[in-house]
């Protein structure tokens, strides 16, 4: 079937979306398969004529090696390379008809892009089936896992309870009835996780919750008794095929004929939007979204409890490879990660890693989104620095950790570097405000001391983190982005301490712990405020190795030894079988 | 002349904005004669049968004693009482025709009033004559005073050369003329300055500036032959009253018939836009104000020096002041200010205050906008906090500076919510950051200490300052409002550095110094974006007496210590005559 048969002269398959991992996933794949190019980022505009790549700088020489001569490989960020929403616009023939999977973009992209497009009087056409798939014969089905239910011991939160806690906010507008569709809120709000994307233990659903029914659409063969019994009668389990019929159903199911009476998140899909018809639909973030950012008490304490048994693991990791590089063992990136991934699949409720491991040694380390290729990575230098950002998802919640290393001896430089993004580390840790701060506000505290010597890095200070969830979630944050200026931090919020500093082609230095939000006692509470404060739940020696004492101020000192006195402390009791971890552990955490 | 022969329902006399000195003086002065009311800020609104004054809390108490029995004072601020903009879209009968001086409210809140008016499908109408001055026969004339040149030794820059640059700024775009509205962007451009409105050195004109011509319209009477050969043959001087018929002629002029062709600033008032039409204009942040926020080497230096001058007239004074009151003279606040002005005006260069003296005794002190009235004020205690913001206008700059004192015996709590405060001060002081950072991501630090014990304060940390302008000018500012994030500071660029602290009805503190934005040599040059630091130039010493040291870093202690002996250095040569003073100031900068 050729897109003249949709009557469109151009089709796009959109560029991957952060906080939109079901579309990532269904992006990539397409994208890889007409392509022939399989990295984690990236746009395919195929016009009648031509046909088209838009990809970041990460990706440009895979793309070149992966792409054959039927494709135009665009640089994005390049001068003179237009994004490829400017391409659509701008460079199409007039009148152009571009065909797109609804599914694949939020109707938010998809509403500015029409606004674009209307300076060459183009348009969008949403396809009811994805082109690609029409002639992809062997595609491999989509992962269909079992789903399986959420003890509220780990949870703290019965999915009835948050049922009733999202019908009260409906009620408040009122609205009639919520749309769900990101998978982590679905996930979220019945307690039933899955492991059907990478990494993150969620499941394709949809869920769409009114005053009197709940329903979840889920692939039925991924749905047994334990998780019906779970739901109980109240949730509905209908079959995923029958959502959009359901949804173009939904004014007979419920009174619609007020305007704005569907309440959807701001990253659903166009299809959505479509099928319930735009006037009846109010787009906003999700009251799921906010909800699920505040933890409760019991996923604090799992948050707290799962950090511990992640710092064993990576005791045990850390000082294994420092005996393994002692010994002149040649090691490359993915063999380390590897091991460190053998660790923590030994600890108690641990359900898989919550990314993949960054293991980096020397200039790779400058590469923030690196990860080691098995087939083709370096070995592990002694006398280079050494990072490592990994984490875990573990029942009681998810962890995400970065420490650095040097084995040999490390120059001034490093050590310097490295002290800079301590201070910045300690400053977040530390750090005491008035509820109403954001996470914009406080960003600039990370960097104070890198700014000190004329350094900074390129990302953001802190991300969301889910509790056994996605690793990355909203719609806090701590960084440079506008929009974290938007949410204010919220006692009960997690949040990522992650400052860093990049020598390009040298190496690369990150400290990152996980922390809580909390309520902080001040001596005084001016403006009736209330006032707030970090709690760290990551525990893994920070490297006194890396250090210049000379730049730290008394208080530093302190922090830095009260919190390896603190790691030692919780994790040395889980090593009782390693003694190669626990005389290493004792050692780093010495006082400085 | 009665209301209706203009076919109006209602009139309006908006209230200040901080922005326009030259509209607030003219919206005080008609305020005050149509209501009894003469506090510095409020609206009026007049109706055929009625008549109200908006106010805040400052003026409750003055405004009840001055209204008589015809005025209803609408409360701003409190529940449920509506913004006179609210009023007039809400309260009013529909299809109001509401009555406005065009020169007396900005052409975007007229747009943005004429907005929320369509809901009652009411309009504003601009009046080409004052209602108010139709019934105000004896109103006293608008000051005329003398204008005059400023030396290039003082300003740095001819003003041929600043018409140069504004011209090469208009040809960007390019744009066929520029119109300038804003009193103190006349003044620098010109470099002329006057005496037309208390406390900032400028006279009531306007200019508009086209690739051939630079005519500036001001009240002939006010201009002699220094001015005309100081301005030379290129600068037409017209009428004040001429420059409305000029600018409806404007388009004979210059050829206007593409749109958007002339420029203007984005305080312009509505009068202007009338005059030469919506669609001729561009309304844009002026350029002007860009070019005078960054200050040059000249400019620099004349801060500098008049900060060493006033630096040791604040000596003389608080030496004087100390005497006074451990000797049991009975002062109030307003006597004291009238001595501290005494003594600056024995300085070289001076040209009178920059603002009214905030001298303030104890509660005084925690009225952030406080001025001693001289015939009801308050005998300054000795026990009490003595809070003192002052400045100068000095043909070489401006000053403006806060200190806080004890001349007694501090209670703890006053002592550790001074400490905060100073590390607040030191924290801004000693900044570094990367050009393009604005002082909204900066504001924190100076909070951050304050936060650490719940406290906090409601106001900027730091405002613009001219030379020998306005002590307040924009766009850039340290501050939590969102405005200050559209600009970053920029090397030559003044700013106020100045935290604070208040509890309501006991005391005040406020520490508060001018900082120039300089480049800083950093060990490196991350980005290449090159960074930047602050260089302070107010030289008075900051009260040892009320410093809890044990609540500082050692970092922190040597500034104070370098701070103090920089101030000995720079201000004891001018204390030869006055023993006393000089003494003081020993004892004050000797080492923590």
């Amino acid at each position: 079937m050729s897109s003249s048969e949709h009557n469109v002269t151009a089709m796009v398959i959109p560029s991957e979306d952060q906080h939109m991992s079901e579309y990532i996933a269904a992006c990539d794949e397409r994208r890889a398969y007409i392509s022939g190019f399989n990295g984690s980022a990236g746009t395919v505009i195929v016009t009648l004529k031509d046909a088209f790549l838009f990809t970041d700088g990460r990706y440009f020489l895979q793309a070149e090696k992966q792409l054959d001569s039927n494709w135009t490989l665009m640089k994005s960020g390049l001068p003179d390379v237009p994004t490829w929403q400017e391409f659509l616009s701008k460079n199409l023939e007039k009148h152009s008809r571009i065909g797109i999977d609804p599914t694949l973009i939020t109707a938010a992209d998809a509403e500015s892009l029409e606004t674009s497009l209307k300076a060459k009087e183009s348009h969008l056409v949403s396809l009811t089936d994805n082109l690609v798939d029409f002639i992809w014969e062997d595609r491999p089905p989509r992962p269909a896992n079992k789903v399986f239910p959420l003890d509220v011991k780990y949870s703290g939160e019965s999915h009835q309870d948050k049922l009733k806690r999202l019908r009260e906010e409906l009620n408040k507008k009122p609205y009639k009835a919520m749309v769900v569709n990101m998978l982590d809120e679905v996930a979220w709000l019945f307690n039933l996780r899955g492991s059907d994307i990478d990494f993150n233990p969620v499941f394709f659903a949809y869920a769409v919750v009114t005053h009197d029914n709940s329903l979840l659409f889920v692939n039925t063969s991924q749905v047994d008794d334990v998780v019906r019994t779970h739901l109980g009668d109240p949730v509905q389990i209908k079959p995923y095929d029958e959502f959009f019929p359901y949804l173009r159903g939904l004014g007979g199911e419920v009174d619609l004929s007020d305007e704005l009476q569907v309440l959807v998140g701001d990253k659903c899909n166009l299809a959505i939007v479509e099928a319930i018809g735009r006037e009846r639909i109010t787009i906003l973030r999700s009251p799921i979204a906010d909800f699920k950012a505040i933890k409760n008490e019991t996923e604090i304490e799992g948050f707290r409890q799962c950090h511990i048994r992640d710092g064993a693991a990576l005791t045990r990791y850390f000082a294994w490879l420092e005996e393994q590089l002692n010994s002149g063992t040649q090691l490359n990136e993915s063999q380390a990660a590897d091991k460190l991934e053998e660790f923590r699949s030994e600890l108690d409720l641990f359900r898989g890693l919550s990314f993949t491991t960054i293991s980096s040694t020397g200039p790779n380390g400058a590469v923030i989104h690196y990860s080691p290729d098995p087939a083709d990575c370096s070995i592990i230098q002694k006398e280079q620095i050494y990072l490592c950002d990994s984490g875990a998802q573990f029942l009681d919640g998810t962890t995400d950790v970065t420490r650095t290393w040097h084995f040999g001896n490390p120059t001034d430089e490093e050590k310097r570097a490295f002290t800079r993004v301590l201070q910045g580390h300690i400053a977040i840790d530390t750090a005491i405000f008035p509820n109403g701060t954001t996470g914009y506000i406080i960003d600039s505290w990370a960097r104070r001391p890198l700014w000190e010597d004329g350094l900074d890095y390129r990302h953001g200070t802190g991300h969301g983190v889910g509790h056994f969830l996605n690793v990355h979630e909203g719609p806090q944050g701590i960084g440079v982005r506008i929009a974290y200026n938007s949410t204010a931090l919220k006692s009960g919020m997690t949040v990522s301490n992650e400052p860093g500093y990049y020598a390009d082609g040298r190496f690369g230095i990150r400290i990152e712990n996980i922390v809580i939000v909390r309520d902080a006692q001040t001596p005084n509470n001016f403006g009736n405020k209330g006032y707030l404060k970090f709690e760290h739940v990551t525990l893994s020696p920070i490297h006194k190795k890396l250090i210049d004492a000379s730049l730290l101020t008394a208080a530093e000192r302190s922090w830095l030894d009260a919190y390896h006195a603190e790691v030692l402390d919780k994790v040395s009791p889980l090593l009782k079988n390693d003694t190669r971890a626990l005389a290493w552990l004792e050692r780093e955490c010495s006082p400085l």
